[in-house]
């Protein structure tokens, strides 16, 4: 164990969980009523019972994201969209309440402060999200890196999905294509000149999962939304929290030519990348198709794909079929990009 | 007004207010419920209507504090209780779910972080207030300075305390002395010797303020806790919201010898630097005695005392009686200290 804070800490990957594990789920006072999903679960957010048989559902982020300005979005759709599609992933499409909290560097400019403030005012709008309360901060030169933002999100839902019911059988499902968060900020974080066709997926997606919910509701056996560490990531920590194998079909991955040229590229698996408006989940093996077909009739869902099946096999594991054979895949340590959100 | 942001916009100030209002405020999306207090409110947290006689009050802040371990207290320490007196201000005394979101350097002493989170665990079992979910984020060398904390809260409470509620006839109380944490942090970051008697007053006052709206819930007419800038830019703000003149009376002001002491050799108005584990509020005059009396039987309010009314006369004003005059109280651009809070 590590007597510093490592880059790989922040990155989603298993150091992370070791690291929450260790320092900041240990001992936590719990005091929530009986059913709740609390801070040992590590799930997208917590959800509190009502007593009448609603759930407050809270989740928190902060975004560092380095360029703040990248193709497809901004640090402030970003922050607006984590939250909101947080909220979605435990089961609660309509958001009550949102906060932002701005850290700012002495010196930043007023006029990329609007600009960031204006694309947030719109994915507010677009998502039906109203920021109620705020916070701003100001560092001095150089103790922090221009902008730091963090949104928590309130809803109240009727329903909680986890991320922990996979069972065996069920097949995996995901809304869109993969890697095109991660790929389009490293292309324009290094600039590799591919940000012509290498756009972020960065979007609220509470009306997909709303969507989603109301015609398949009792069909959907776990859901999250594969940011840090990527698809890999989510599904490895699914598999484990719901103790079964998952297979992943490397074939009917939806991903788009750009993001694998540019992944063959640099040599990077659009795996293990974030994404920023997407989401997996289990369903119900017979539901399956048409779950798929329900989510393309989404703007947000065109691409959505049966990826894979969780399996009674390997529990805890996530293996790749390549077409050509099976091969594990081990958890990433962390994500091999930091500052991705 | 300035193209870039300058360090006096996170100061709690008369800046501050203006940046949040210019950027932040305007042209946000409302969609909150009929007589919510949200953003263009300001006050200490928001508060939405739930349909059946109660009310959801959020809170939000970013915790930047250097040093980040002062005499009294430590960034943990402070993050908790800043988010739980929030909500306490509003009304909202029993904390439903905490956030904590942290924000490491590259590099950060894991013991230090072991540190922060046993404070942060020890003050969560004084407030009674549980961190349901969290976020951690991991930026390179350089990029922060150390570690960054944002915590929100949530509460359901009954009843509403604004901060605009003040009217003329109204006593000021506060719950006791006022400048320890700004000096005490000031002291400690420029190691001024003064360490021994100097302590920052931080502290989560959910309790006191329990206590004192079980008895006197209907006499509180506003409530603020003088954090940034202090208690004169707390009550400048609550007198241009209420429309009240308040006139402060300088030698009812209850300040230790150590606070006065420094205060006098650094040439810093006690009034003026952040206090956390304190509240101003206005309070119905026939039973002010009996309110400080009762705050005195609370152990965080040990030293409550009457400091101030309100008034018809000049609106919107701060006005300090010395005992041999009175002046006027600008309020402050910011505060004289940066990273208190």
């Amino acid at each position: 164990m590590s007597d510093r804070v490592l880059l790989k800490h922040g990155a989603g990957g298993r150091a992370m969980r070791a690291l929450v594990e260790e320092v900041f789920v240990r001992d936590a006072l719990d005091g929530l009523p009986a059913g709740a999903v609390g801070l040992a679960a590590m799930d997208d957010g917590a959800a509190i019972p009502l007593g009448d048989g609603r759930w407050l559902v809270v989740t928190t982020d902060s975004h560092v994201i380095s360029p703040i300005f990248f193709p497809g979005g901004d640090i402030g759709r970003l922050a607006i969209s984590g939250t909101v599609n947080d909220l979605a992933m435990m089961g609660a499409t309509k958001v009550l309440a949102l906060t932002c909290a701005v850290i700012l560097e002495e010196g930043f400019s007023r006029a990329e402060l609007e600009r960031v403030q204006a694309s947030i005012r719109a994915t507010c709008r677009e998502a039906a999200a109203p920021i109620v309360t705020g916070d701003t901060k100001v560092m001095g030169r150089g103790e922090i890196d221009g902008i730091v933002l963090n949104t928590t999100g309130v809803a109240i839902t009727d329903r909680v999905v986890r991320d922990s019911g996979l069972r065996p059988g069920d097949r995996i499902v995901v809304t869109g294509t993969l890697g095109d968060h991660g790929l389009a900020v490293l292309s324009a974080r290094h600039s590799l000149g591919l940000e012509g066709d290498l756009r972020s997926d960065v979007a609220p997606i509470g009306s997909l999962i709303a969507h989603l919910l109301a015609r398949h509701g009792d069909d959907v056996t776990a859901m999250k939304d594969p940011t840090r560490g990527g698809l890999a990531s989510a599904l490895a920590e699914m598999a484990q929290k719901g103790g079964v194998g998952v297979v992943l079909d490397q074939l009917a991955l939806p991903v788009t030519d750009e993001v694998r040229a540019a992944a063959e590229l640099l040599g990077i698996d659009p795996l293990v990348v974030a994404n920023e408006g997407k989401a997996v989940m289990g369903v119900r093996p017979e539901v399956a198709d048409a779950v798929v077909a329900w989510l393309r009739e989404h703007p947000l869902g065109r691409s959505a794909a049966i990826v894979g099946t969780a399996t009674s096999e390997r529990p805890g594991s996530l293996i790749l079929d390549t077409g050509f054979g099976r091969r594990l895949v081990s958890e990433l340590e962390g994500e091999p990009l930091p500052r991705i959100c």
